[in-house]
């Protein structure tokens, strides 16, 4: 193919005869602005809106789906990609540091992306935000390269007039529960403060089996300015933060754990097993209990201070342990496992699932869960919304099998609308226009199979881009704070 | 949408070049009579042959798939449902006793039913069955009110005249081991014996710590004049019940277990756990074997007496037990469990499986277990039947995967064909016309893609519909009773 | 359907507007050779190529789907299908001995196959490979059986003639660890040792519970020419069989277990283990625990002699052990239980995932694992290929799940591309057959949704038919041998 590379305005729409009807569903979504309130974008980004340093810093090296895939092949190493090992840990003769071999290499590795969400994305980047007019290939790479170089280096390519050219209307970073939230007060001062907002993220500091869980309490209790040493000025800590982040414009909490546990322990034996950690001598069991307690008071916490709690278990971290060693937490691969969600919400939602001020999103990574257990839950339970599908699910046949799998139980109204998950800012709009274009088809089929009347379904498209995720995360009510 | 409401002929058939096909098809099944095997509807309602109170008595209350989507969306809580707090859980000060106010909130929220199969159904039942011209909305409610309540005051709309017009062949209610039948011997007297069958369902009794078990133990001793107060007397007297219902009519036995286990306990440790029960003291895991052993009886049982086996497992009951401690048993919201078959029906497959008087059909809400598990074992085993999509996967995108996901193992003539399971009388015909319409759409792929020829199709969707239940469920044989 | 039966040229390709581009992709994969590397045909077929004996033993008695199928109706019991009893167990009065009256069985119930892949199969079978112009059914079973008999008797229908009709470019048997190769050596001499190669299965050897095994120990000692009674010695005598298979020309190794289980054993616990198997005092718990340490073995040593290692967990053999007992392993049904990978593959992925001489194809019987747990492993670890659809899961719509379950996280070139799995000789072109027009379907639709290019899909098709095979089951490199 050497023609100009021009994207099909009907990608990712049903082919046939559902194709007009999903194009007139689309065509009511496609412009609206865009709600993102769950990533990992550096709020710093945002704050200092310095230009993005290099094509492979923006575009390879900060996607996971995409270095996974060239590693697979033994296209190339992480150290090849441009990963550095930890301190200690090993030699960096061996790291990558020029950004264009870096490219190159992806480039040489397109045709590994064939029928992934990860090709879907760079594609609309590449050509719908920086206008390159090549396909990637090796052939390519170098002018590619250059193209993006020169295009990076224009004033309307920074982050904020990004942002603005994006449609963003709200973006949501993920923080450490022990953040300064400095960007955050930048952002404010310059009129930003409703535009990007923080999230509260306190996983270290509920895993208390983790090497750095005592750093992470001085950490905490130096935030909060309070002493987080022992059980009871753990929790009033981490009620100060939640606050502190309230203050600072945010909607949520988020929460990463291998299970989905909530058990309540009784307060005693939660202290104790908060002072078993403190002398380092917890074992796994109890680790995992008392991180299934703190979800439980995380709830809690939530119908006292409106944010939203946010849940995403069932990624087993760092798979190989070795490769995590040498470079870094979150490096070693993270694999899901099979998730049960019906007797592990259990507590929550019997304590909290008809509470008028608590709103609960959940996500998974085993779709098993979809019809079984997550659509009935969030079926029933008022304060219950089910997350969009998420990481691998989070692709065009991921997100029709969703829809497929709840909706004859959840309906439509129960789930949280689309709501992103990347720290790759440049394909937040490549994410929500999937998104859109597959509900579009999904609903096209209810239509031309008399399911649902076109009207209802332009409306429920229009809910679901938009109105719903709004709707789902909710700034905390006045009354609360 | 303002013009008058009809529904599309076609509607849950696929779009594009299979919808022809698949209308060829689905006019050979459109017209059968029903065979309603496995269903909640209470005898007395044709035993008395009474007209139906009012429209939210008849179609909303006892429809949970609709209640649970209302509370789901905070648009009512179970009071405001029509549904009482149990004697001396709570005041009755709160519940809606106003049929019309029921009615409007379900209109109200008829937009969260969008893609759902209750949607499906109720069109069905308001356009079809009782000749709605309106769509269901807050202007229309009342209007829509009125018109049902005019109509279900003439006598063609009673419940024998609907049987008939409904074109009922069989239907089979669902009755407590201990019940005395008589609505049924009723309905015999007067020559509908044959049309109105019992199903044996003997939960209460096989689960010993359920909290209302020797209360059971009583009504069983009673109704089966014979003590059952003792192992060997239970056994005695849960026979004796069985030749009872045989008597009655009765085709099957249900059982709905939260798993799937059918191991046998030898006579002295199933006679210990009895007494432990009687005791008060049994603890939960010998009770979950017990019921499991009593599986096994029940199947032997049935080797005796010719009553086919119904299993519905993988439901935890009563979720939120707070609910349930104010509403009632099963009104705590059920919520499915992963669901083991393959070892757990081992026991149950090696005794019976071959076995000429045994008729064993399994349903399940895990569609995990479709093509892992379910259609393996079908798909060999002579007694076994595979039941149909189940519940939350009796919907049309449900059946379809049911469909792609067990036939190519287990065939079809290893299914059950179609059996619907519901409460909600005016809603039969429309769950027996979409699921001939999802088979048609299915068998229609076939044929398109020259996997079967039409003739084969057609044949193949008049044995799902009509012959194959009626062959699942046949009267136990003469020389058996 | 009474004229002639031919097979439609668009049969299992997508109806409606992907057909076109399906069927432009699938041409150009139609002609390929078949690279079939994994298979259960015996190469005394191959190094003897005596004509076929019969029909039934041709088509119907080696084919467990067909059989099953038959058995699951009551159409006949194994004995009526010609499956003897196992010495001592029962009387072969009972056992068919007539080939004609299996093939009758057979064609009496060919209505059961609507649906399935054996129908699919054998249509090709029957109409492309043996020529027969008649649908199988009671009133035509003697006459295909006598066209059948009589083509069977021409040489061109030899099992070595077939073999070049098929275009087979390799097949691959599979091998007991101590089989003495005679026939591949047999065929070696006859100049087609590059054609047909074998495959080391030590599973006897490595379940030290089962109670053959002790006999099994001597078989290995003998063949391997060392004493395998005692740990290191056993590790050594299974080297030095490993190398006498890549010496007859192998590829590869194939581990059947219940669970993927691979966890290392220190080496004192595994030599305790064997010696207590040895003394026949082992608990099954440690008969796992050894399995699995072997496994973890075999991958070691897989990275010392460059044997691909493939793995084929999930079956829970003899479900029925009754029929088991009475006519000999394997006959008493295999039935699927859920299956763990992300754990279980864990030791091995760790230790040899980035093993530059590893290569590790893993196959399933549980679709729940594809996206959730096989595509992201498969997905980042240059080591490990998944294989294609196993068994049950080797059927039109399996494959398509399959495709559209993992593509989307491993892309098409973590996979094996296809692998067939069959004792049925004459089934193997149509399986390939079938599996080339199934990638061809999925890949017309990414086209026409514009998600990939046509010039894309027709060289991912190759790849996937052809290439993919090959590269996943190389030739041990000369320096390892």
């Amino acid at each position: 193919m050497t023609d100009a590379w021009v994207l099909n305005p009907d990608r990712a729409l049903p082919a046939g005869e559902l194709r007009p009807i999903a194009k007139e569903i689309y065509s009511a979504t496609a412009g609206l602005p865009l709600v993102s309130m769950h990533g990992h974008v550096d709020a710093a980004v945002l704050a200092e809106d310095a230009p993005f340093p290099d094509p492979a810093q923006l575009l390879v090296v900060p996607d996971h789906y995409l270095v996974r895939m060239v590693v697979s092949q033994g296209g190339a190493t992480l150290p090849q990609m441009g990963v550095h090992p930890v301190s200690g840990a090993g030699s960096d003769a061996g790291v990558e540091t020029d950004a264009r071999a870096i490219w190159r290499r992806f480039c040489e590795n397109w045709h590994l992306f064939r029928g992934t969400p990860t090709r879907y994305w760079l594609e609309h980047e590449l050509v719908e935000v920086f206008g390159v007019t090549r396909r990637p290939s090796a052939e390519t790479a170098d002018a590619i390269y250059d193209e993006l170089t020169a295009t990076l280096a224009r004033p309307d390519f920074r982050p904020r007039a990004l942002f603005e050219r994006f449609g963003l209307e709200i973006l949501a970073t993920t923080d450490p529960a022990t953040a300064d939230l400095a960007h955050h007060r930048a952002l404010a001062a310059d009129g930003w403060g409703e535009r990007v907002v923080p999230t509260f993220r306190p996983d270290p500091l509920l895993h208390v089996d983790r090497p750095d869980w005592r750093t992470q309490l001085d950490a905490l209790s130096e935030a909060a300015g309070t002493d987080a040493h022992d059980y009871d000025g753990y929790l009033a800590a981490l009620r100060r933060r939640r606050r502190a982040f309230v203050e600072a414009g945010a909607r949520a909490t988020d929460h990463g754990h291998l299970l989905a546990d909530t058990t309540e322990l009784d307060a005693a034996e939660a202290g104790r097993i908060f002072r078993a950690a403190l002398a380092g001598e917890v074992s796994p069991a109890e680790a995992q209990a008392f991180s299934g307690h703190m979800l439980f008071q995380m709830a809690r916490m939530s119908t006292e201070d409106g944010l939203v709690m946010q849940l995403h278990p069932g990624s087993l971290r760092d798979h190989d342990r070795g490769l995590a060693a040498t470079f870094g937490q979150d490096k070693g691969y993270d694999i899901p496992v099979a998730t049960e969600y019906t007797r592990a919400l259990r507590p929550v939602l019997e304590a909290f699932g008809h509470h008028p001020s608590f709103r609960f999103v959940v996500f998974t990574l085993d779709e098993t869960s979809f019809s079984r257990e997550l659509a009935p839950l969030a079926g029933v339970y008022p304060a219950m919304r089910l997350g969009a599908p998420w990481w691998f699910l989070d692709s065009p046949d991921g997100m029709r099998r969703f829809r497929e799998a709840i909706t004859e139980t959840a309906g439509f109204y129960n789930t949280s609308g689309f709501v992103d998950d990347t720290r790759a800012y440049a394909s937040i709009p490549a994410r929500h226009d999937l998104a859109r274009r597959i509900d579009a088809g999904y609903l096209a089929r209810l239509v031309a199979e008399h399911r649902m009347e076109l009207d209802e379904a332009v409306e429920t498209a229009v809910d679901l881009a938009y109105h719903l995720p709004k709707a789902a995360y909710p700034a905390p009510a006045p009354a609360t704070v």
